[in-house]
């Protein structure tokens, strides 16, 4: 089934105590782009970039299946660029520079074909942005993901619940989840979330894995104890692209399939941080993603 | 199989911000025998008190099946005290007072029928008192669990080597771990530690629930979202209670049965930072032990 993504293009510059890099590829949709890519080829992206985004990066993600038609070019604007440093922990950054450039003109219009996909990633933009994209969306039985970050929760708390309230499933991390709901206790922030609206949360808690909310149930998937995170950049995206393309690729919403999806997200959200920018989550076989996949099912194995 | 548990009685003035209690009981030998005692009755305790110390809650030791021939009372000293106060986050604390008092003179002597134990529960202490009662056991199959801290590896780190070379498994928090090992990624950190000596490493994540290390397999136990935490002290020495109490009920202590272990002291933590104090631990039923240990078997079930 058909995933649609909405968010950004970017170019990024990295420092982490493994090194630095300068403008490589960034951007929510296009690290949603690349994960899903393995679970469906029926990707459709809506964004947009200046004149300085470079063709073979978009022949790249049409390989991947990834349909185009959403995607706008402002041949004289530059694609939207961040530079951050991350610290020695990995977790807290230094963001240096954001350059919005042409991602100030953002105003997503989906092609006539992408209105009836069946499930949308809707990556953190402007609450205003993202209701604009739900308010294009044709298909009654659509499953809709959303992201957000506490700037909005601060700057426009309203326009943000009532995009929270037409979302299928909503994915942040703690102190998002935390600031949204006033509590400090994840499993309480969890039912006033439920509350607003989703019928499914996820917490990510970066790595000590992430939890699924279901009305009264919870999973707790866990976050691998790898040997060498190289650049979390685009982690919390990896894992939307693998979750949803697997909800995608599966067709399947109910609880039992939505925790195998928070697996696949994770595992893929693993390989993402093992090197910079896309480079962990290119050109891996399936026999790497189901390894990877196994691996998360053996750490949490016990029998009582 | 018996289990002996070195380390101390307190005193703990604790404020929360859930409330404040003074002087209720306290001390590692306190929370591990209460843990422990739901899964055998062959505990022995060697600690040692001030003439202050409530002959009730030796009677009520007693009747949990503790054996306190190793108690050494000093009438004319006062019980070890500590107060503190946790931050929002119920993880950081400051402490404003310790008055080691008795503790001061503590010299560790263990009765000639506790030297055959099966099973040790090494509170944490200074490393060479740790060494005199290593220096004492007399059973050639012991397994022995050793707790420390940050200021040991600060204060005396070869004496602190020294004593984890001797035991079978370390139990302490991620920080620590990091700190021993000069390590960040766990994976590594572990890795270093499992070289220093001990076959078993679990490390404690706090309400991201601990891992357990063995050669290079990695067991990930959850942490239970709780809806309210009242009082983080003493969850550490609960686990380790609920942790070699289910050992030596089991007697097996291989990687699975190890796994195990690990969720039954998982469980034993979770109820004891419910309530202040020992409240969260004292008057459990069997039924609520299994119900919680199968809450945690459910928060990571999934199938592929």
């Amino acid at each position: 089934m058909s995933l649609l993504t909405v968010g950004t293009l970017a170019f990024d510059s990295i420092q982490t105590p493994f090194g630095k890099r300068e403008r490589v590829l960034g951007g929510s949709c296009t690290y949603v782009s690349y994960a899903a890519s393995y679970f469906t080829d029926e990707i459709k992206l809506v964004s947009i970039v200046g004149g300085d985004f470079p063709s073979d990066e978009m022949e790249n993600l049409r390989r991947l299946g990834v349909d185009l038609e959403g995607l706008e070019i402002k041949q004289n604007g530059k694609t939207f660029f961040w530079e951050g440093r991350y610290h020695q922990n990995m977790i807290s950054r230094d963001t240096l520079v954001t350059d919005l450039n042409v991602l100030d003109d953002f105003n997503p219009v989906l092609p006539e074909s992408f209105k009836k996909a069946s499930f949308v990633m809707l990556g953190n933009l402007t609450p205003s942005l993202q209701e604009q994209v739900l308010d294009q969306l044709d298909n009654p039985e659509v499953f809709i993901a959303l992201d957000t970050m506490n700037f909005w929760m601060d700057m426009a708390m309203d326009k943000l619940l009532e995009v929270i309230r037409r979302v299928d499933v909503l994915v942040i991390n703690d102190e998002e989840a935390r600031q949204l709901s006033g509590e400090f206790a994840l499993s309480k922030a969890a039912l006033k979330i439920l509350n607003m609206g989703p019928k499914y949360l996820v917490i990510k808690k970066g790595e000590h894995g992430s939890l699924l909310f279901y009305n009264e149930k919870i999973f707790f998937a866990p976050g691998l104890p790898l040997s060498e995170v190289v650049d979390p950049t685009g982690a919390g995206d990896t894992f939307a692209g693998g979750f949803m393309g697997y909800l995608s690729k599966t067709g399947d919403t109910g609880f039992e399939n939505m925790k195998r999806a928070i697996i696949y997200g994770s595992a893929m959200a693993s390989f993402c941080v093992e090197e910079f920018s896309l480079d962990g989550i290119k050109n891996l076989s399936k026999d790497e993603i189901e390894n990877r996949v196994r691996n998360f099912s053996e750490l949490v194995d016990f029998s009582l």
